[in-house]
């Protein structure tokens, strides 16, 4: 038996969404524990988040510094550390946990400005640690799937890719807590919509076609009264091989809640995948004939956990990323999680469109 | 009993799709009734076409200017004409009819060219004729409810538009004969699948929203192999109240059949439709509350010949539009056909677009 | 050029739902015109609904015995007739069209009870004179092709069969003028929804599978307050090769408006289609594999009359069953048209689900 | 803080698909954990499955009454039992935990007759202890969602309940390790597919609805050739109220996954679940309008791990199951989990279906 993988936390204090989730999919299977967090600046909140965690009293810490000190100095110390808190705290938390010696594995984006993906891209390679990105929907078993099937060649070559994220939670001026910080851009970076949702869709699009975004056309806009940061984002793709592309990401398209679709054109075949429905993809030929895919199926390749029928979702699919990066920690291959390359161009991504719309710029290169 | 309204047809000769389209539409509320034709410049090809359409074999005429001046001597001759060649046909045919004295009803795009379609648009003037234009998906129950909605001000204000045309059909070099004068600048026009679907979509935008579209930034590019007119159209919206939009449409996304799709998203709801499955209309809200209407229900205002759960379909929504042409004829009120003004809007946003995507020009005006 | 066929209706008259139904699938493929009607027993409300078809006001008969026999000594006279009254009516303006030597086609079911059936039947047979009955389902491109793939053995031996149809509309009490004659014996048989809507999913299960039902295990309820008919009916089934089936038709699901649905599992395949959906299909293989079939594609063998993605509906099934009636007519092959026999086996049906329920007779074979 | 409650198992060694579905469960909202294990009755199996779960090697123990005794003997030894080895374990398994004082979760059913059922109600009466089955489908968020609604009024007097579990993948006679037990009555018990998910659509159907099934009128069948238990039930049923259903169960649906299918009609409303898209339920009014409820929404009362639009699936349903149990452990209120009473009512149902369908018996009631 191999023991299980020690996790520290890095944020994920009382009320946050995502700090659970990425507890429930280190967990998920068995390849990983939480055993300790700096879960909150404050101290009684991040007390009070290691009880609802359900972890030892005294690893739930005050601060980072105390975290990391004091796993390092455990012979049961933690083997890695989870960066989740809000945008700005990327960069000086991997820093910390880096120069400490641990590898992180972070929420997205990579930080919050792209000169501070620059500052830790340099620092990973420094310090050669496993490094790894939670872009969730890279873990899905179906867009899994789609990239295996695109690598395969079944779609021919590539042609024409149509990416969104759809949401509506942010169509009012105040939307609670959750948003707080996401319209914030000291909090947030300089990209709202495009930060928290089209850099996702911007990701999904690489991953699953193979291929790398050459040049954007941005229109992002602020569109509720009073925002300061972009909430709704329509780009122009063109893709290396010269493939177009259209990424659409929104937060004020009302009552959407979590639309992230993509549909991918070859010259043989097109695929059509969305989140909300994960367990299903349509696969359309030529000749009109149209294949419904059904994740856990024989046709499928794609790695789950039940049998096809019982659906796997949102937990399952980010648990899939912890499980390579348990994959990359124990030294096995396979993994499919996405690193720090990924989180330059993403943040390149986020960079440009952000400026090249400001400034009307037409098409940019995107150049990482 | 008021008599039917008499129909002369120009095109839709053998093997023609959009004829018998037309033939179906006009009678199918008994309104209208086929009783002559034109039906190719071919006299053995028109003769046939009259034996397949079942008309008296003397009303099937060798060419436009018999057929106008027989019928017009008839006590019994048509009341109006119905265009339905290639698109550059569509000028000298209904110039020739409403110089005949005939009201016109013309399938989409108005003529080949925007000048052409200027020409028409003054001669409709000075005829003062009735002139209707066939853009089929305005004819559908739900996208008039859709409209119906928007204008009733359950949206609230708009705020953003995602349209679709997505056809796979012409991927490959040759797809056949439907194929042949729609790939031909000198038959169809400057216009690819922009002119062909792109503008059928850029009408349901604004029939459905109630709103012009003031400004473009278009991407249209010929993608398969050889081909010289565009094949696939990205174009960026701006809609004159500031709305954002998106307007895609493409004849090689592989396997799609005739994918015509809106979503409409205003401050307090969003709607989407797909005629694919046409009967059926999503209305989102601000809580999260999703609706399903369906066409013949009491929830729809929708005109429709069957009560709910009976679908309806093309050929319906196509007779919707030739019911609200006999409705124009009878001096009626309450019809919602389009007309020269959406036809010369429609070919200033083909011509914009071909040039701008060209040029690279940017963002440009719908200068109407 | 071979002249359309004409028409003339008993039933129909102002109000009816069914009436135009069946003038707009007569007349969508030009095949046949209506020229003539008895469309009331009142000769105003007859005159009316000539006023409203649009036909010549002399034809337009106060009567059926006043029909038949001025349009028999008119040399353009009537070719056939259109049976749309309510059940009661079926047997009496069957009887009196044969006898004045016209072909009949009927609205289902064949008459309001088994006696009258086989009345008719005997009828036909002295007459022999073409007849047909207007099983809407059947007349779906879809249904047909689920037919052949089972013909030609796609789905191997059938085992089950799951048929529905389901609808809401008489869940209250009072549902207004097309409930009225639904649930009264007098008018509509002694079936209600058995014989409304149960007879259809009948037909459309031994249409689809080529096979015969042989017993039937019928629970049959009245479920509304005051009701005297049957509204909901849950009928076990087992097929003359041995398959089992299951047979729900319901008046009372809240909700509900048209909801014909169908599922056939064989040793190797499986497929389902679903009335309110109707272009799709689909086909479900031993190893997970799932196929959408489109009508209009090619890997459809439907006769449609617009290419794959241009919806179709009610209306041009129905219209499916006119155009087999008007090759009957003419002498042509290829009729899938409903006739005697099925009409014969529906009333048996009818008769013996009513009966059995009633006296809780267990498994009771269906013997026509 | 409060601690982790410590769970043992019984059965879920290599090869068994349910076992690591209750570990994952039983551990996703770190309120229990697995730390021992009698696994297999095969020593060497049971200690390879510990590895695999990655357990104490100690505590991976080579028969059930080793764990019962030792843990009972540890200061920190499990609090409960997870029963979930196949059927005619579920009894032998149950007492033995019981005696040695621990609380129970068992999967379903009960056990493998009627009579073991009735011997462990009464174990369980005397020990005094808590008991849980996992019955999967309700733990869904929206069939929990469905209940409340029903108890709440919304469909008002519940007249009609259409419950399905449909499967294919016993379709051919021979179907591999996970169908050996299930197809042979000494493990499975007499009922084959009846007991193995026909039970869990009885179970869903009494659990959303609120009420008990009286009577059944079942229809089981051996449709595969050469096998012994029931692979296809078609079953009338009668509620305590008077309201009529249906309950279809087949695992020779050639190419149906994992169909759980619920409708339900009140005379105010209908509502219909589906566990493959089970993020999302159907809510259909008197007046033809459809609300799609989505869980984690507002709308739904659900209790969620995830906003709406970030869809749950199998595994979170069953953790749901193992968190009411949790509560029930710890003294809390609120627990839906499914109980003895439950149990044997799953058991009379299979024991009176498997004999009143042999006997041809027609209606029988369900006596408990």
């Amino acid at each position: 038996m191999s023991m299980r993988l020690r996790m520290g936390m890095i944020g994920g204090g009382p009320g946050a969404f995502i700090g659970p989730v990425h507890r429930i999919a280190a967990e998920l299977d068995r390849e990983i524990e939480l055993v300790a967090g700096a879960f909150s600046s404050d101290a009684a909140r991040s007390s009070a988040a290691g009880d609802f965690y359900r972890i030892d009293p005294a690893r739930a810490y005050p601060d980072v510094a105390a975290m990391l000190a004091a796993e390092k100095a455990r012979p049961d110390g933690v083997d890695f550390i989870a960066v989740v808190s809000p945008n700005h705290h990327h960069l000086p938390a991997a820093r910390a946990a880096l120069e400490a010696g641990f590898p992180v594995i972070s929420d997205k984006p990579m930080t919050a400005t792209l000169d501070e993906a620059r500052e830790l891209a340099a620092l990973l390679q420094q310090a050669a640690l496993p490094y790894g990105l939670t872009y969730t929907y890279s873990g899905y078993p179906m867009a899994r799937e789609a990239r295996a099937r695109i690598a395969a060649g079944e779609l021919g070559t590539i042609r024409k890719v149509v990416v969104e994220y759809s949401q509506g939670w942010l169509s009012q001026p105040a939307e609670g807590k959750q948003a707080e910080w996401r319209v914030d851009p000291a909090r947030a970076g300089m990209g709202g919509c495009i930060g928290d949702i089209g850099v996702h869709a911007f990701h999904l699009a690489e991953f699953v076609t193979g291929l790398r975004v050459a040049q954007i056309l941005p229109d992002l806009a602020a569109v509720v009264p009073g925002r300061v940061l972009d909430d709704d984002c329509s780009i122009l793709l063109r893709f290396e091989n010269g493939a177009r592309g259209v990424l659409l990401a929104s937060q004020i398209e009302v009552g959407e809640l979590n639309g992230v679709r993509i549909r991918v054109y070859g010259d043989k075949a097109g695929l059509s995948w969305q989140q909300e429905e994960p367990n299903t993809m349509l696969l359309k030929h030529l000749d009109g004939r149209t294949e419904v895919l059904r994740a856990g199926t024989p046709q499928t390749r794609a790695s789950v956990r039940t049998p096809g029928g019982h659906p796997e979702g949102y937990l399952e699919a980010f648990a899939n990323l912890y499980r390579d990066f348990a994959k990359v920690l124990r030294g096995e291959p396979g993994s499919l999680l996405p690193g720090a390359t990924d989180g330059l161009r993403g943040m390149t991504f986020i960079d440009t469109a952000v400026r090249a719309s400001a400034s009307q710029a037409g098409w940019v290169a995107l150049t990482v």
